[in-house]
């Protein structure tokens, strides 16, 4: 198969995890004869720097022509206390969603035997646990109208939602849940907020397309509760955007594996991929940041082409490394660590 | 001292837990001689029964006259499920915080030793945490202007924040840092959100009058992993209304005392005092549910009235209960477990 992947390194650790991740898709290309043709493009405080933009055009039309997106992480903390900063890194972000049409983030989290015990939360918490979380990305108060008003003194953002955006999300969670435990949970805030209510009216006159799927309900601090007491209880999970936000980096911790958590962002025709850690710039350049997150996003990509033995393959070499103890110092037990790039080089040998 | 007391009992199990502390605070009374007057009045379902709204303008009369505010729970689950319910028992608490001008909700997590290994989390994680949640009451998406267009197809909420009603939860923060370890966080999501920036740079311009406290900025999704990882690291941290939702429910279950914890809503002339759980309708009616966070609610109340004495005799006596296992079904280890009723006659007997 030939593909066109769009490489979008960005920010801070971004650029060292995306080589490991390119290193390994490139070993899988010649084991398995495919031709993969890498579209490196500027994005976040890496584009503002160079163009002023952080999801400039350019950048975009690689994007949107290629066949998939495999993306570091962006973000950059001189932005982060400077009110007054007019460009920010993450608004590429939320400009690339909106854009390429990323409308679903998909964001598993599940446990790896040999990591188990890294969890915060005790073994019999967690062992088990097999969850995915179906955040909307591209509506509510991340894209609603935002300002000041009396001279600055008051500001103002807006949760905006349509039914057809949640039609769109559900519809896609729906699908999910048939495909594993048929258990979805629409998480909202419909005892005070009126999109809430609008997302519980829309996905409960769904309900009868899929009579397959169990469905419940519950406000979104329930849900925050809940996935520290049980997160096993949790098949599929849809939520709006700002929810799904916190709700899923709440949930990127609790398996005790969060260096490791893959993602995808579905668009309608292309979709991205890319881990869920973000641009770590305390680690940036030093070569020890964890690749495991890139280089399981890029089996989430093969196999969303198909390509299964592919992605399977990946998976098999993460875990051997895990067992061997070929890993980043963040998971290193007492014994040897390795650095980011040596990780690389010895998933792509093992291919 | 002479204390009139409004008293909302509320819905599920509210008049069963209120019922105890009311034993305890009268045994106080009785042990120190204070004399407090019980006004009892409706809220939330009941009080929508009764006369069609949540919160009547006879209750409101009768809190903004009192003293102080005790107060159960409120929420039915007939109305969850019904998004065409014109009248929620929620909206009662949302229109009690406003009119009592309630703007801040004091929420404590701490644990007790004798309980640590009922959290969720490893003992390591979470021994020794200690930190204030205040969450912002009155302002926030649950106050914004909100509604549908095209024909109901479309569904917003409006997050706005003043200056002003920033800087006066700000202040209460900061106060409250200086009595305790000096550390403030600030939680918001100013990388996208305008009312997030506001609250930040309002923040940051007070930080000048409290030279002695260490401030740091976190954004909420961050916030919601770290309460899980290293709980042990705030001190006090205030945010806005709806990210405090979350987050103060998320921090309840940390401590595995959720059932214990009090909370206090603070306003310019009256506060209220309240156990952070629901209404727990399941339980409602069955003299099951654990009274003890009402209880010491109640103590919070005394405290703030500075009868220490009597906040400190409260706290005795539900830890002598603890010790003793004279506790409700959800504390029970193995041995025998007592109804609401029979902890609230045994923790006044020992007053
Ligand atoms: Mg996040
Ligand atoms: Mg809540």
């Amino acid at each position: 198969m030939k593909l066109n992947i769009a490489l979008l390194a960005g920010d801070g650790i971004g650029p060292e995890v995306i080589d490991q991740a390119v290193k390994v898709c490139d070993a899988i290309a010649n084991k398995y004869k495919h031709e993969i043709t890498w579209k490196p493009a500027l994005t976040g405080a890496a584009a503002i720097d160079a163009v002023g933009e952080p999801y400039p055009d350019e950048t975009h039309e690689i994007c949107a022509n290629a066949d998939a997106v495999l993306f570091g992480a962006i973000g950059h903390p001189r932005f982060d206390n400077d009110p007054s900063a007019k460009v920010r890194p993450e608004q590429g972000l939320l400009k690339m969603r909106q854009k390429l049409g990323l409308f679903a983030n998909v964001r598993p989290t599940f446990t790896f035997p040999s990591l188990i015990d890294k969890s915060p939360l005790k073994r019999e918490r967690i062992e088990g646990t097999d969850l995915i979380i179906l955040r909307e990305l591209t509506g509510g108060i991340y894209f609603g109208e935002r300002g000041r008003k009396d001279d600055g003194n008051t500001a103002f953002d807006t949760m905006t939602y349509t039914r057809g955006e949640i039609q769109r999300l559900a519809k896609k969670g729906f699908e999910m849940a048939m495909t594993r435990s048929k258990r979805l949970c629409c998480v909202d805030k419909a005892n005070v907020l009126e999109s809430s209510r609008l997302w519980r009216e829309t996905v409960q006159a769904m309900e009868k397309e899929y009579p397959e799927v169990e469905v419940s309900y519950e406000f979104v601090d329930a849900t925050a509760m809940r996935l520290v007491q049980w997160p096993k209880g949790y098949d599929v999970i849809i939520t709006e955007n700002l929810f799904g936000d916190i709700l899923t980096d709440e949930a990127s911790v609790i398996s005790g594996s969060m260096g490791l958590m893959p993602s995808a962002s579905v668009g309608s025709k292309v979709s991205l991929y890319e881990p869920i850690h973000g641009s770590y710039p305390q680690a940036a350049g030093k070569d020890i940041a964890n690749p495991l997150a890139t280089v399981l996003s890029a089996a989430m990509l093969f196999e969303d082409f198909d390509l299964k033995l592919e992605a399977e393959d990946i998976r098999r070499v993460v875990n051997k490394s895990l067992a061997e103890g070929i890993v980043t110092e963040d998971l290193a037990e007492d014994g040897k660590s390795y650095r980011t790039s040596e990780v690389g080089d010895w998933l792509a040998k093992n291919i």
